[in-house]
Order: structure tokens, then C-alpha cells, then sequence
């Protein structure tokens, strides 16, 4: 059973029906258990602008072969190849031609795992064939759509025992983890309150001139280029928050959620929408076409969580508006607590002034993760300040070893579910909903594993 | 009918069923409307710290003559005295013996407004009692403790045409004010999302020692001094935000609430409680009597509120944690935001460089409101800032003019309001909990009045 270790195969034995097995035994992947020097052969499914950030990671490690690439865009493919020859690597095998080209990928034996970077509403169903097929699925943020998909990827977890994980690249952003550091050595006490965000200026996202990926127009869909051929598509038909992992994933690292704690409930308040409107007008006018279509995303969505151990979490989604870059983390609890909008922090008895923040930079480098201590040189001019290295390592590494990922199933259905749930809470007036329990009951038992140590 | 201007006063007749005036009718004060250089009579219920700071102020100046003065505790009468003195003032009148010996000064005649700051319970009884009596009510914050307290806000002022004034300061601050003159003209675009809150590490002030008024010891009730004889009180039998005004007013401003727009609905949420107990346990033992209570009052407290325009609201309550003071202000709109945290705003177009902060100081300068230019010399030395200074100038100013004042009973009801509604909504699990519409339906046409120009 490729996907598990012996400890997790035997809880695996214990929780699951045999009859359920027989596919999945089939088809392992033919990696062998353990060595860290071995080479482990990992394929792409969407090489767009996101997917060839993966790819070329993966072409910085000695440890991968790239051996398949999967896209419907041809131009993506080869400028996939251009970067697998530049890298002096053998070409991959290229899959294309329809939809449904991704499963001739997942066919192929050799693989062991799969980095999955397509529009969201393909995660879930292409994280969920990949486990079928035996093979690590590595999936984008956010995983899943709506509530069925957010119980696709556990159940289908459960049944192959094919670990999932979700590439939440924040997880490893170097301050998070030193913030992560802290918590777990105890510095802010007890945890109370704890708030993030994705509160990114995204209107040169979701609109562009179908040439550039970020904007020189207000074209989207079939007009548009990249992620504005489908990602603004969601912003027209969903009020909600559409984007929480960024936010929510380190924050239910620093709260143990899915071990040893998990989400409650939410509930969640959309403002009116304004913004994606008024650019379109602003941009081309009051006559262009787009200028008639009816936005149902609120500018800002606030949703607040509660966990079952009497945490509260404050969420904010906010792509609308003109505004700095943001994700908004805030971890306070009974001795103190960091914010990252003004960098400073506060610790009572630490800090040298009561009642005055102080700057965390020498927090930052006292309690810098082991992770970034060992890798923070190699992880140099990897996307996103580093942190994207990170998340592919810990990929990497868990397929290498057949371990478990440190993100898994739970955590992947746990944080995706926040979007169908404000969904559902603001269409209520803002009603309370409450998260399914996607452990099952297991997350008093489950214990903390995420970036325990230096390996990943 | 001293409390109403012209046109207030036939809005008055024409809402108001005349049976309900004939005792009001009988009590005016001994006031003639209009003339600047008046002075005015004042009295102050609640002499206490910050009764005599609003003392301190009035005495500065040459159109206030302070009458009288009621408090319970000798020594503060004493100490109020002594203030009188010292400015070279006639000795207040004073009335003490009973908590009801406010009634007694509520008889005097030739009293035209009275600042009362007591302790919570007594605000709203005695500002009820003040209009009856037909003077200008000043009343600290919160103005009430329950619906029905807001209800009777509204109620006597409407049944007695006296206006009552919630003295709320940092509707007055300098920066507050600035970025109001910034949303009148316009600069954040359309509002969207407001954050505020009041979050202030009060744990010294619940508790002290019974001699000095912070910290020093785990007492409170009987055996504290100063607040700590009836805030911690509050944070024992109640869960929600119990001191909603200082966020939310200066937010009420921004938005017109009960001028074109009104609170909707709320949702609220509160983490577990444990500050208290951890700093009685922390600072005396854990076998001090203290050390036994059970406090309800959740540490963070987080109330999401819609406005009927369509904006949301996120209102924080957090005192019983170790943190740096912040009222977390956050002003954001379709054209930019601003943040107090780390005093810096954006807007498109303006600001240098896309998605980038500046700091806020020069929009500050340039926006300075009106009041602040004319009168923020004479505010220095004020408390909190100065902003005290225009607070009690407002009231002062109303009362002079017999005119209504900039902050309503609409106001404090709408505001106080929040705390018993997001105690109903944390009791029932969070759920939305709609506001009454105190202004009955009158919000619609209602002109905003609060700071228009350089006069109060």
C-alpha cells in the first residue's frame, strides 16, 4: 500500500472495510520504501503559469525526474519542455488533446506522484482520480468546491490509502513558521483569537486583455488569458469566501485543527459588491459589454469561525478592491500576540514595555523554523519569498519516504469547506453553519504532525 | 421648549402625541435660546475620575458656570471642590447621602445641562430622569445597558423633546476626524467595510488593590477602588461586547447610521474566557477567593455587523488579555483604506505606488477637521489626546444654543444596542440578531449633522 506508512496502514486496516480495497492494491506506484537518495518520478497536471512554478522546482531537485506533463493548452506544454531542456533534463511525456487527457497520465505506472495546478473546479475530481490510481496527489489551493468534493477527497483518502495534499504554499512562508515556532513553545499562551485573510487587489486577475495575464483590459472567459479564463467565472455566480486556504492554512497549523481541535462553526457577512463592476466601467466605460454582468461576490467577505476547543478566527476575503497586499495574521492568546500588518508583537513580561508593541524582527530570527534554517539558502529565488520551495519539498519528501503528507485529506476538506459553508451562512443572512466532521470523530485522537523537525 | 430647535420641535408636534407633555412642559430651564457669550448653568452627576476630568474641562472655560454636583462618595465631592477652587470658581452646590440625591439636583431650577458619568447601570436611569427634569442630558458611555434601556433613551427624548447626548470622545479624535473629512470628500469612494473595536488590556483596572485605581492587587466590587468597584461586574455575568461606543462611533459617523443608512443585523461570537482567571491565579495564587470566579465575559469578543446600505462592520471587544491599546480602525471603500494599526492609508490614483501603503500624516495635516484647526490649541491638555475637549465643547455649545446635539438619543440607542444584541447572539450560538430600528423608519430622512463645520 504505497500511499501509507506501516502505522497509518494499520489504522487504515482498522477503519476500513477489505471489500473496498481491491482496485487501489493493484496499483502502486514501483517506488520502494525509505532511501532518501532515491529518485521518485512525478508528472504535472496543468503546466500553466502556476504549474511551471512547480516544474521548475522540481527541476532544481536531483531527486525528481519529471516524467509526464498534462495541459489542453499546447503552448503550455511546450513552454513546459523548453524549461524541462534548459534544465537539462529528458523530456516528459506530454498528455493533451481533451479534458479527460489527465487519466492517460494517471495510466502510466511509473509515476508516484502528482502535482495537480488547474482551475478549481478540476482539484478535487483530478486529486480524487490520481488517488485512485495509486499515485501522491498534490493538489492546488483550494482544494475543493463544495461540500460533496471536500467528502470526495476524504472518502476516496479513506478507501485507497493514497495520501492528498494540499499545496498550501503560506503553510511555509518563513515568518508563519517562526510564528508556528512560537506558538508551540508557548510563548503566546494559550491561544484565543486569531484572524488572516486573502485580501489581494486581484482586479488585474480577473480581467485582462487576453493577451497579458494581468490586466490592459476587462476581458475574461474565453476573452481572456490565464487564470482570468476561469478563475472570474466564480466572482460572477458565488458570494462567498471563494479563496480561504492562504489565510485559514497556517492558522489551523498554529490551532492544531483536524488534531486535537477542530472548526465549529462559521458565520460569514459579505458587504455589497461594487468593485469588479466599477473597474469594468471605470476601465472601458459604462457601454462595454461586461459593464452589464451582475458580480454576486461582496467586495469583502468576513467570516468568523469558532473551534471546539473555544478559539475564535476571523477570515476575510478581499479581491475587489484597490488595497496592499495583505493575508492579516493576527495570533493572540493569554500572554501575548503578533500581528503582521505593523510586524510587531507583544509579549507581557518579554517585551520590554507593557502595553507597547515592539518590532518581531529578532523574534523572527530567534524562533526561525529548522526547515528554513537548513533550506532557506536552496529555497533562494523559488516564488512567493521562498515558501513555494518548501511545499514542494515537503511533497517531494513525503512521496520519497511513502509517509504520510503533513497537509492531508482532512485538512484539504477542513479548509476548502469554509467557502461552501460562508456560502451557505451569508445566503442564511449570515446564520451559523456548522463544519462537518470530516475525521470522523479521530481529531481528539489525531496528534500535530506539520514540520515537526528539519526534514519537511 | 428648551431641549428642540424651531424645526425640531415641529417634527416633535408632529410625532408626538401632545398628552404625554404636560409635565415635561413645566421644567424648562431658565435659558434663553441663542446668544454665544450666555453662560450656561451646568451640573455633573458622578464625580468620580471621570466626572472630574470633564470637570477640569468645564471649569477652563469662561461660558460654563458649574452649579452643582452629586456623587455618593464624599471624597470625590471633596476632591471636585477642591478643582473648583483652584480654578477660582464658586463652590458647587452638592448633593450626595443617597443614590437618589440626583433627584434633588435634577430639581434645581436655574441647571440647564448635566454631565453625568457614573457608573454603566446608572447611566440610563439618570439621563431618563435629566430629560424629565427638562435639561440637556450628557451621558458617558455606554449610554445603556439593555433594549429596553435604549428604548427609554429614545423614548423620553421623543415624549419630552430634551435632547440627551452621548458623550462619546473619540467620535472626536483628531486622526477620527480627519479621515471623516476624508469619506466627505469622498477619497475612499464608496464605503464598503469598517472595522473598530476596543481593545484595551483592562485587567488593571478591573483589579486592584482597594487604594489606587490600577492594579496593585485581584480585588474589585467592595473591596476595589475606583471602576474596579462596578466594571469587573460586567465581566462576570455577561458575554458580549460590553463597551461597543469608543469603536463604533466614530464607524456610526463614517456610514450615517440613523442619517441614510442603519445597523441591520449582527452576528457575534466570543472566544473562551480566560484572561481574568489566569491574571487573579497569575498575580495572587491560585487559592485567593478571586481565584474561584467564574467569569463569562469571552476574552476576544468579535461582533460582524450589516448596515442596511449594504456595508459590513467588524466591532472587536478585548480587555482582558495582555496587548498594546488599538481601536483597529479600518476605513475601506471602493477607491482605497486606511488602517490606524499602522497608520497608513491607500488609494488608487493617488497614493505613489500601486498596491503599496504610505503613511498616513500627510493626508492627516490635510484633512484636519475644522474643529481641530480652530480650536486644537485650546484642546491641548485635555484628556485622551484632547479629544475630551470637543466632546464637552459639543455638549456645551448644544446646550448653549439650545440647539440638538451633534450625537443623539438615536445614537446612544443604536450604539449601546450592541451589547445586548451580541449577547443574544453569542447565548444562541452565534446567530443573527436584528437591531430595532429606533429612529422608526425616520433614518431614511434624516440629514447627517455630527461636525459639519467649525462650531461643535
Amino acid at each position: 500500500m504505497a500511499g501509507l506508512s506501516r502505522i497509518d496502514r494499520r489504522k487504515f486496516i482498522q477503519t476500513t472495510s477489505a471489500a473496498g480495497l481491491g482496485l487501489s492494491l493493484m496499483s502502486f506506484p514501483e517506488i520502494v520504501t525509505g532511501k532518501d537518495d532515491r529518485k521518485v518520478k512525478l508528472a504535472l497536471i496543468g503546466v500553466g503559469l502556476r504549474g511551471r512554478n512547480h516544474l521548475h522546482l522540481l527541476l532544481r531537485r536531483s531527486d525528481v525526474e519529471v516524467v509526464a506533463i498534462c495541459d489542453i493548452d499546447k503552448d503550455a506544454l511546450q513552454k513546459s519542455q523548453a524549461l524541462i531542456s534548459k534544465a537539462g533534463k529528458p523530456a516528459a511525456k506530454e498528455f493533451t488533446g481533451s479534458e479527460t487527457a489527465y487519466l492517460n497520465l494517471l495510466a502510466e505506472k511509473d509515476i508516484a506522484g502528482v502535482v495537480i495546478s488547474t482551475p478549481w473546479l478540476w482539484h478535487t475530481r483530478m486529486a480524487v482520480d490520481t488517488m485512485k490510481a495509486g499515485k501522491y496527489a498534490g493538489v492546488e489551493v483550494s482544494a475543493a468546491n463544495t461540500l460533496e468534493e471536500c467528502w470526495d477527497l476524504v472518502n476516496t483518502h479513506e478507501a485507497t490509502g493514497v495520501p492528498v495534499m494540499i499545496l498550501e504554499n503560506v503553510c511555509y512562508r518563513r515568518d508563519v513558521m517562526a510564528v508556528l515556532q512560537m506558538v508551540r513553545a508557548g510563548l503566546f499562551g494559550e491561544l484565543t483569537h486569531l484572524e488572516c485573510g486573502y485580501q489581494h487587489d486581484l482586479r488585474e486577475v480577473k480581467f485582462n486583455n487576453g493577451k497579458q495575464p494581468y490586466g490592459g483590459g476587462v476581458e475574461f472567459g474565453e476573452k481572456g488569458y490565464s487564470e482570468a479564463r476561469w478563475r472570474t467565472e466564480h466572482s460572477i455566480h458565488r458570494n462567498g469566501d471563494i479563496y480561504p486556504t492562504h489565510g485559514i492554512g497556517p492558522v489551523a497549523e498554529y490551532l492544531n485543527i483536524n488534531r486535537g481541535n477542530r472548526f465549529d462553526y462559521l458565520t460569514s457577512t459579505a458587504t455589497k459588491a461594487r468593485g469588479l463592476h466599477k473597474y469594468i466601467v471605470d476601465q472601458a466605460g459604462k457601454d462595454h459589454p461586461n459593464a452589464k454582468i451582475n458580480f454576486k461576490l461582496g467586495d469583502i467577505i468576513t467570516t468568523v469561525i469558532r473551534t471546539a476547543n473555544g478559539e475564535t478566527i476571523t477570515v476575510q476575503h478581499d479581491t475587489n478592491s484597490p488595497r496592499p497586499y495583505s493575508l492579516g495574521f493576527r495570533v493572540q492568546g493569554t500572554e501575548g500576540l503578533w500581528m503582521d500588518l505593523n510586524d510587531s508583537i507583544y509579549i507581557q513580561g518579554v517585551s520590554e514595555k507593557p502595553h507597547r508593541w515592539e518590532p518581531d524582527k529578532a523574534y523572527m530570527e530567534k524562533y526561525d523554523h529548522p526547515l528554513w534554517r537548513k533550506y532557506g539558502a536552496e529555497a533562494q529565488g523559488a516564488g512567493h519569498g521562498g515558501m513555494d520551495f518548501f511545499v514542494i519539498h515537503a511533497f517531494v519528501e513525503s512521496v520519497k519516504r511513502q509517509a504520510p503528507t503533513p497537509l492531508d485529506a482532512y485538512d484539504a476538506a477542513a479548509w476548502s469547506a469554509i467557502t461552501p459553508l460562508s456560502e451557505q451562512s451569508i445566503a442564511g443572512g449570515s446564520e451559523p453553519v456548522h463544519f462537518p466532521d470530516f475525521t470522523r470523530g479521530r481529531w481528539m485522537k489525531r496528534k500535530p504532525v506539520f514540520a515537526l523537525d528539519d526534514r519537511y
